[in-house]
């Protein structure tokens, strides 16, 4: 990597960073379905951001798109791979077997270049040696010799057990954490953790749902009129 | 509501909402474990965003904290709810009931105050009828008549089916989706979707651990100083 690259990689906006995934799933569907350009107003219509936004995000990593073509759907996927670091390879560990991590094993979302669900944890004896999606449960300490490579844990437990997964993986050497449990985690500063949960996802539909067009807005309305 | 509250809602940037749940949820922790009030900082910390985010997210609300105290708990709570429109009830339906759909359905971080699991949906003969967590599963046809009532709905069905879920919530009347296939969804612009899956918690993860500490930046760093 150049010195450039570098320092344009570490310049990107966290906001960015959130949507470059997105663009690259769109970008791969685009090009199963054997397309080899794409415009930037369909790139930002299928990936739910406005066009203005689009293009500042991929400006923000040097690609600009051809007036009247649009992106090369083959040269910007690359950027953006390159961008989120994406040509390393990534261990995932998933702890806690129950319907969650076994739907989070099984899914086919995790089957994207850079990653590979490494180990399927838990430390019920009875689930232990069983088979997951082909693989097979191991107990927690066979993950601590291999977390120099660089692992991400994912969280997949209920709640009350969060907290324990979190000090254990961070024990371990774990450093990026992705939280299923509905639970606030409280680790180093030198640790970060990504949560998911439906709660939280449900919370931020229902406020635009409710602004978008729900009673409350017209009443709203009247009272402004009144 | 008055209009000042309305208008302070209509108000908050996009970001700000997003965050609003979670420190919704360090609130509620922190009162289950009996405070009262809590620092600006505490409250930073334990949500995962700088202290600066926090006070900005919260004035936004018109909530202020009082130098040397802080926080009330219950006080902010409540302006955060209200500020997400959760003194309402929102029903949510799950479509598909696989290992995702039961985690979903079973897993204990949808019992926040303003949602309810009205629905747990499948197509499946073999499906239909069966119970999951003290519920019983139903066919997508038992959905339509109750749509009018504000109905998020849920997709947890693999990525093949989702779109054809997505068109059929749509059909029904449905205006707020969350996503958790791996898939992209292309809906109309009045209606909104929230994407969930792990492979892209993952992408940003790993775009920020190694930034923070990986070889990249090291052999970065190396090529600076040459």
């Amino acid at each position: 990597m150049s010195t450039e690259q570098a320092a344009a990689r570490r310049d990107i906006p966290d906001a960015t960073v959130n949507r470059l995934p997105v663009y690259l799933r769109v970008l791969r569907k685009v090009a199963t379905d054997g397309h080899t350009t794409i415009s930037s107003e369909t790139l930002a219509e299928q990936s739910g951001v406005s066009s203005a936004k689009l293009r500042k995000d991929l400006s923000a990593l040097g690609s600009y798109g051809v007036r009247g073509v649009g992106y090369d759907v083959a040269t910007l996927a690359g950027h953006i791979t390159g961008a989120l670091g994406l040509e390393r390879q990534w261990a995932v560990a998933i702890v806690g077997m129950g319907n969650l991590g076994r739907a989070l094993a099984t899914y086919g979302g995790i089957g994207v270049k850079g990653f590979e669900i490494k180990w399927l944890i838990d430390d019920d004896p009875r689930v232990v040696g069983s088979v997951v999606g082909g693989q097979k449960v191991v107990h927690f300490d066979a993950l601590v010799p291999h977390v120099d490579e660089g692992v991400i844990g994912v969280i997949a437990t209920p709640a009350p057990s969060a907290q324990q997964v979190a000090d254990r993986l961070i024990a371990a050497g774990v450093r990026s954490i992705l939280n299923f449990a509905p639970a606030v985690l409280t680790v180093p500063s030198d640790v970060q953790v990504r949560g998911v949960d439906m709660a939280t996802e449900l919370q931020i539909l229902a406020f635009r749902e409710q602004n978008a067009r729900g009673p409350q807005g017209d009443r709203e309305m009247k009272e402004l009129m009144a």
